[in-house]
């Protein structure tokens, strides 16, 4: 059973090189929504803290060989649903954002790991455990 | 630009109603690997925490009338990207559980929200804020 998904916006800023992780980003740049979803935005607020999903999609197509990889930070060959690695079955990454600013269709972010132009699938409310 | 992922595996359970958020779930059930995937899942430990993405499968197909919801534990409406709710314009959901135990393909996991069935698209290791 396949599923189709389609971006509702995308990362923008300018740097070449990102940061790792979002943990230890300290980027900031733009989530861009596109005009239909907008109305969705209304109720987030600037200084909240959110989930965003995207798409790796500069990552290969996930092979066999991948199932095992050798993560660069850290020692050793790893599995992959213990890492971040792009490289995955589904090429879906999460990453927690700090909201700075919101005007229109742009939420400025802070904390990206993600390339320029980066697709996004979703915002969810990031929930404290 | 669309994307097409398919499952990893699938939710295992026994109950019909399950809870509303896994922030307040004790239920427990398995998360079943397809077995193309089972290295994969090698170096997830007994005792750790995962973030499991899955797919709101029973969801109907969004509409334009879903950016702003009433959803039923909050009081008034909220814009969807502020929710946790399952009709998304991606329905893509996103869960912390508990891994309990692992023998071959199953990791036995709790804090499901999730019902029985449900597509499971990627596990990730659960990073503390």
């Amino acid at each position: 059973m396949e599923t189709i998904f389609k971006p509702i916006g995308y990362i923008r800023h300018n740097k070449t090189k990102v940061p790792k992780h979002w943990t230890v980003s300290d980027l900031e740049g733009e989530l861009v929504i596109n005009e239909e979803y907008l109305p969705g935005i209304r109720d987030i607020k600037i200084g909240q803290r959110i989930v965003v999903l995207f798409h790796f999609h500069k990552s290969d197509t996930f092979k066999e060989e991948y199932l095992i990889q050798n993560p660069p930070h850290h020692k050793g060959e790893r599995s992959v649903f213990s890492i971040c690695s792009p490289l995955r079955p589904n090429p879906i990454g999460m990453s927690i954002l700090d909201v700075l600013d919101k005007e229109d269709c742009l939420l400025k972010v802070k904390g990206i790991d993600m390339y320029d132009n980066t697709p996004v699938f979703d915002i969810k409310p990031y929930t404290e455990l």
